[in-house]
């Protein structure tokens, strides 16, 4: 079965590789009329930063996107959109001799055995971080069908090991996430995040981190239970993420440890609103939201890729062997994941809106 | 679209209503020649329990599975196979002129706006715990498939409010589960759960869980990344049971806080097969099975339902008014859920199975 | 892959077999809000007529329609709708001893070999004209929601073997078609078609027949090309009807004759509205609705069940043998299919119309 | 919902307009292992033939096709393959002024109504036949799939206007289609075929025409009935192909013509192999290949565009006039249609047999 397709409505069908000519995406469901061109998903890429850094920092030329089709004029025409970013800057070299000695920690192995050997491991391949890039490019479309419902999607690196962000106002994630590397919102903690990450780094090592996200202004009912509730679609979605290990709404895991009389979200009229005097709930009940912000976090495992000596197996050889992993890796996933989470969860929130007519096929906008 | 639907091979479209006519599961894709009869799903149904009962205990008499259509002479014919439960024993007065005045925690108020009004919302309808049945049926005839695989899903409750189970054996959750009432396998930590439990429950409270699963012998490369991962499909499954907030896998959210070279689980040659030292990735890597054990935890909050009085609002007068929720309810999710839990994960996994044409399409049983 | 299961937005997954012990049907998407009961589906089934008369007649007390979900107080609730009919009056001895000798022009042996000899091929089984009654029981929910939009969808049977019928107005095939045995709209005709039939079966064969459609009122630009275009998807529809063999819209096959100034169907504004002078197109361009009415044709073979001695196989003992074919059946399919086409174009354009926000997820009815 | 892709195990999924940069695809659920590159694709897009040209003749070099994705040292690794060819030599002069003037016959109309005016009909746009490459790329793989299991699909154009093809045998086929520009099979006809066509376009007129296809060697069991037959999987994806007003299968609309003693093909047992005497059902019972030929013709509409006044209305001022179509056209359609058919069914083919198991995941090639 086609597995490489998100969403129903508002479907996202991602192709290339790490280390292949391109990696690129294909809209398809977008409705016509919105208008969008190659800058605003250029800059939604340029969020997520240069391959290869040790934490986030500015642009690289390299990354240009490029719109191959479904917008004309301006607008989009209701055809598919494809976009697409050709990869350069490739040093494959790294990886040679590799494919036989899956990374600890890589998709190597059952990749290897899923496609009988004929898998691109190149740099990771269909697993790498890379393909992120994909996901970010429709997550820019959908972002722009949400802005036209005023729904924001935010997101920030609130955990980097045991370094924690405090709790914070939702000004401060909108103003301080895109101007510190580590892309978090509480700049108290920036140098420490900091500090972590390039201990880890010194050390050969990687560090895991945590993400927290934020959708504000998402309308009632949004979501269709028994069997695509929001909160599992956003978590297929979420999953997807290279490094995803937990993903949790509201209270999430929490909430296992509370008494209903605590964790029920009392409602109230509040400036002819109907809202709820907490939010344990995380905006979504029943697999639909509420109305209320919808909120939760994903954790992510340390990158794979660590400079030390590891075990692994020959797999040609059958053996036991040591290898070290080459190549230019990220020390820590949140800082990069920050934007794509953000993606994800726009990419669901449009598709899950036009499947209940809220947004609809054609746009004014 | 429809979104009544899980899978995309082996594909569970459940129907019914908590206090309608019947809840039923047409499941579409299995195999022709599985040997199973009825006997074989009322087993599993009767692990979820009665009804509306304290805590978990024998079948009750009316829960009694009906096999529609897709078997004849003891065996899948590769048709639909429907089966259905009629509900009985339904007392729908106590939901009476809660329509217009949302339970807090459930799914009343988005039901009401998503679908004009026109919900069954008695007894919770589509979003009651009783839709799970359709779960476990379904879930019947997937660890029939795994059987013939040698593949088991366990699940067992590993915490119920602050109590929780130690670590425990593959061999106890086999053997000590389906023996207590609160489905746990840490036989000393019964009677605390048990307290817990009935603790909230004379407080006219309930009180959040957690069920830990494990599946053994899954074999390598199960699961279709990019977008269909193992995890992310899984957990879009967990996230469909009610009352779920968390979904992880292997560490989890303690992965975000250890290093990579903690983390990173290293491969060997053991006994003739390659497996992994340590199993922090909870046996799935870029979203496929990695031959090791697939692990996770699954966090349930409390039941909504709870006989205090609680704040909400008339939506008919909009105003703000106070309710109290009557009918029998379970003051804890867990208990229920670890057979729904095992069926989900079952499904998953033979939907996946089918897909990369692992189970085959005519079975030999 | 799931395979029973028509449409994307309104989708129908039927259920049952001819001999098993029911025929139903889920509809999964059907909008909230739509006033129905089980006499308007009992109506659409009744049009169908009884099963295994030698021509259609009236209705047969045993089809009686149930709703097992997704209504309540009268109206549809959102939840998927379930409807089915027990089977009675089965005389499954006729067909034992057939399964190893495939009876030519039926599903037999294609089945036996596809499902490794497991399938209940009993009346037809899966493969029976009986099946179409969840096609009725699904159309006649998808003809309650295109009467809101004022959409009427007609057909009737136009020719049985070499008896053609005469071009007929709206209003004849309106008013005469259900009220003859051959639903045919042309009744000076009907005399004929009769006695071709029952000429047929006095000989111990069968004829075939070809019904005609139209679907008036339909909005422009239903239907989604480039790859769900509303012809392929109502082609598609039409083929699932057993004995379809051709499909053809508007001019159909004679188009391949004609040149493109004789085709084209020229614009023009008559009485305020958008319309063409002809309509060759049978009122689909580019694989969407252009507010003509859609018309076209169903060819249907002779039903491959005759009383003549056939030559045929025995599977088992590989080697030729031959066979007459006993029980009860239909000489011509065109009668009975009628509703059956109507059926699917209901079910296609409701899916399509969904699809495109023309029909909204709450109706006002 | 997602409308851009054929297929659901083997998906193709198709982007590009007419005048915009390129047309392309991906395809999705390729196994991996197979040998291929692009001259195998060139060589099926060559033979289409290049655009704008009077009749089908030889390679031009713009139509250059590039991988994008999905092939690695010369196999597929099992990840979305994508292909494109670059739009060049373009002309959109021509269509100018028209967007709010439709042409007869063409999508302009539906179009402009259902994408609010914002779609991109330069050169048809998405309605072009020039989308027809993306299914000739994909077709090109599926051929090669089809190759390792000897399945070969033919087709050519039988009919152009009135003048018909004589009965022809399957090695004539083979060896005339690709050698005559009107690629049909009986080469006595070809100059009067050809004559039909210039004379047509002489008149600034077009014709209509048919294309039979033969696909041999598909093994028993393909398809998936009750509702995705292989019939009505190949009819949808021939319709998706511009200007197809019909399909039948065997006898087609002849079978409604004949006696069910006439039609039913009798099984008998030659040289080892279960064979029908006849083969009227074209190789399909039940939505199921019965092992014999898959047979059948698609009847396609003299082109729309005719260099003649038309009528039409203006769009903006809402009232009546004339257009006459610039740029320049294919007079007939089944010349270039002919790989398309072929490539159609082989998409369809090669779909099924990954359902069915029959095309493993990992190819040895």
């Amino acid at each position: 079965m086609s597995s490489n397709t998100l969403g129903k409505a508002f479907t996202v069908t991602c192709f290339g590789e790490s280390h292949g000519r391109c990696v690129g995406v294909v809209i398809d469901g977008c409705p016509s009329g919105l208008r969008i061109d190659e800058s605003d998903i250029q800059m939604e890429v340029d969020r997520r930063g240069p391959r290869g850094e040790t934490l986030v920092s500015g642009r690289t030329e390299e990354d240009k996107v490029e719109i191959l089709s479904g917008i004309y004029r301006g607008y989009t025409t209701g055809a598919p959109v494809t976009a697409l970013v050709w990869n350069r800057d490739i040093m494959s070299r790294d990886y040679e001799g590799l494919a036989d000695k899956p990374r600890p920690g890589h998709a190597d192995y059952p990749a290897n055995v899923k496609f009988g050997g004929f898998s691109d491991l190149r740099g990771g391949g269909r697993w790498s971080g890379r393909m992120t890039v994909t996901l970010v490019m429709a997550g820019a479309v959908a972002k722009k069908l949400l802005n036209l419902h005023k729904i924001e999607v935010l997101a920030y690196t609130s955990k980097v090991g045991n370094v924690e962000a405090s709790k914070v106002s939702v000004d401060e994630i909108r103003v301080n996430t895109y101007k510190n590397p580590v892309r978090t919102a509480d700049l108290k903690i920036v140098e420490k995040m900091v500090e972590e990450i390039l201990n880890a780094k010194s050390r050969g090592d990687s560090v895991g981190s945590i993400v927290d996200f934020i959708a504000l202004n998402v309308p009632v009912g949004v979501g269709e239970p028994f069997f695509d509730p929001l909160d599992g679609d956003l978590a297929k979605g979420l999953f997807t993420i290279p490094g995803v290990k937990g993903v949790e709404f509201g209270l999430g895991f929490k909430s296992s440890t509370v008494y209903g009389s605590e964790n029920n979200d009392e409602y109230k009229i509040e400036a002819g609103r109907i809202v709820t005097s907490t939010n344990n709930s995380g905006g979504i009940l029943g697999g639909m939201s509420n109305g209320m912000p919808i909120t939760g976090r994903v954790a992510f495992k340390p990158p794979p890729s660590i400079a030390r000596k590891q075990k692994t197996i020959d797999l040609k050889r059958f053996e036991n062997v040591e290898i070290t992993v080459g190549g230019r890796h990220d020390p820590c996933i949140a800082p990069k994941a920050v934007p794509v989470v953000e993606s994800v969860i726009s990419i669901v929130l449009v598709d899950h809106m036009l499947r209940s007519g809220i947004i609809k096929r054609i746009i004014k906008s």
